[in-house]
């Protein structure tokens, strides 16, 4: 386990905690952060059909766009748990608002780790009424991303200055990641003064180009959640400024989450330029990054272009991609064009492969519509990490 | 190298000859299977945008509704190789049917392998013209199966007795598998009269409900092709029987792809039922054998269930589904009913989980729709196999 980061700045006004509750073994596994000020709030979640009883709760909570704490374990994601589970999210924050003396309405709930066991209740019921709030702290955020993790091979946090104030994020990933108009485990925070109604379209903009280009596994959680919350207590900032920090932090933590995939070894960023339009860019993309054949290529440094051709053919519902128009290349070595093998250097092509971030551009030569994702490699780790989850 | 399996059935006035060509090892690379006489044929191609070269060629011959001889190679797909890969092609073809005496447009060309490179015709040049007629044999499609492998374990090859005639099948499969409205190399030799246009629409149903059925990673070759030749040599047959036993055979064989997957260890077989309709349930089940957490689970026997509800709730356009009406089971081991987790023995269902054909049952208690589809573990000797192909 490694140790967990500082943050170089802070936001002002949020307190934290994390502990172990022994939910599995003990390593951290529960944190709680905390605003002094109620703070306005937005959050994206998973589209899943099976949806956690965390996301059900949360979502309800953050409808009316506030929210003073965010309660979260790890290794047990409260998922296909039925109805008790539903109760056993609203006892915990109740327990935490009780404890914190603020409505229960503003605290929110996530989970992540196994799907269909019930979260043990009574080591909740133990730990925080009358302990929680003396662990309270300020600064510790990185702590709180340690205590988030499951197989995340490090904990991802950031911080940025915006004007007076600072936006700090937190985040999870390691596998089932392929969000889908939502995202795995992400908490941003900000002392920065946003209404409710700027921040929740601004989040929307964020997580759609960040969040929702990533992809380790092609497997959406059941439980992915990105909260945004904006105490206020630095004041007013100039919008386009936060909404720049905004999406810089969430393409920061995005790219660390797929960096750091299940069993990953390398970075693959997929740009996909000159499409009909954003939406087939993303699909071209997505269709490329996701190939297990692209991934274990690209793991083993193995100079097989061909597999590009293979993922974009396989999108044959895009009518208008014609194979003569595309352009294919790794870094800034083409190997495909105006229909035609190029015949690059395939000992250069190996070597660039054997590096950690890899670069993949195909131009498809319509329109002009584009789009960057990012995803990782796929490696005997992964299987074995997965082969192994819950025994 | 396995030795090449023999036919228990043959159908009549097929001969065939296997050979190596050196195109890439030592092993057998070339194939032609030649009717006595010109036969009916039919063909479903893949529907890839970067298709490969033969398959451009063959569906142009095929249109016609006739077909004399099928010529196969393997190690070299000759896909994304432009203009001059299809001039290849129609030389290799043209080369046949000079040697064997029967019109071009009678020769349907396959090839299977790496993609990106040219074929190295001068092989091809040294093979045919004046060596290829004397090494044709009946009754050896087995050593044909054998030819066509890639990196395939065995051979797959079948025959039925429909009537008086004889339905022969020989297939190959290994990665780049989630055929769609298509499928991976498959040949299917028939001695009984059917007119062309009763064998294409059967032919495919046949396709529909076995290859479209079967993914073993997600990626959809570009090479894809089946092909039913009838030459009549047999005499009639009842419709209706050569349509039972072309399902069989098609079937059959692919579950053998699927279960000969690139380093598959396992068969998976999901069955959904009560779905809205068949193409709901198809969705369904394919986003559950499609699943890394799904294969590597089932891979490495972890009772891991709730990844089947990941697998089902990923699939989020489907608004019909309700948790609370779904069932879920692994054999007969429910796991998952009534919107509630089955408290299943997980030391039976480990147990099941290490046999080498896993059973999963998806109820969505909807309507009367069902499929099921086949695919296979996911395994570090798939990651292995695919980081080191070309190299």
């Amino acid at each position: 386990m490694p140790t967990a980061p500082t943050l170089p700045l802070h936001p002002q006004g949020y307190l934290s905690m994390a502990t172990n509750l022994g939910i599995k073994d003990t390593t951290l596994d529960f944190t709680v952060i905390y605003s002094t000020v109620r703070a306005t709030a937005a959050g994206t979640f998973t589209q899943s059909l099976f949806c956690g009883a965390p996301v059900i709760v949360g979502r309800e909570r953050l409808a009316d766009g506030y929210a003073q704490a965010l309660v979260i374990n790890s290794k047990n994601a409260n998922v296909a748990t039925g109805q008790r589970g539903i109760e056993i999210a609203r006892e915990i924050t109740g327990l935490v608002a009780a404890e914190l003396d603020i409505a229960p309405e503003d605290v929110i709930p996530s989970s992540t780790g196994v799907i269909g066991q019930q979260l043990p209740l009574e080591k909740f019921q133990q730990a925080i009424p009358g302990r929680l709030r003396i662990q309270l702290r300020p600064h510790e955020l990185g702590l709180a991303a340690q205590a988030i993790m499951t197989t995340d091979t490090h904990p991802k946090c950031i911080a940025k200055p915006v004007g007076n104030a600072v936006l700090a994020g937190i985040a999870k990933g390691a596998a089932m990641i392929e969000p889908n108009m939502a995202t795995m485990l992400a908490f941003l925070l900000t002392d920065a003064a946003i209404p409710a109604n700027t921040l929740r379209p601004m989040l929307r903009r964020a997580v759609d180009a960040s969040f929702n280009m990533i992809s380790i596994d092609t497997d959406t959680s059941t439980s992915d959640t990105v909260i945004v919350m904006a105490n206020g207590l630095a004041g007013e900032v100039d919008p386009y400024a936060f909404e720049t920090a905004l999406n810089e932090v969430c393409i920061s933590l995005a790219k660390e989450i797929a960096g750091d995939g299940e069993g990953a070894t390398k970075l693959i960023e997929v740009t996909v330029t000159s499409a009909r339009d954003a939406q087939q860019a993303k699909r071209i993309a997505k269709a490329i990054v996701n190939s297990p054949l692209v991934k274990t290529a690209v793991h083993g440094a193995d100079p097989n272009w061909g597999r590009l051709a293979m993922a974009i053919g396989k999108c044959h519902e895009e009518a208008d991609i014609r194979p003569e128009r595309v352009r294919m290349a790794f870094g800034d070595l083409c190997v495909f064009s105006h229909g035609e093998p190029q015949n690059a250097d395939l000992q250069r092509l190996t070597d660039y492969l054997k590096g950690r971030d890899i670069r993949i551009s195909i131009d498809l030569g319509i329109r002009d519509g584009q789009a960057t994702v990012w995803g990782c490699d796929l490696t005997a780790e992964y299987v074995r990490l997965n082969a192994e989850y819950t025994t």
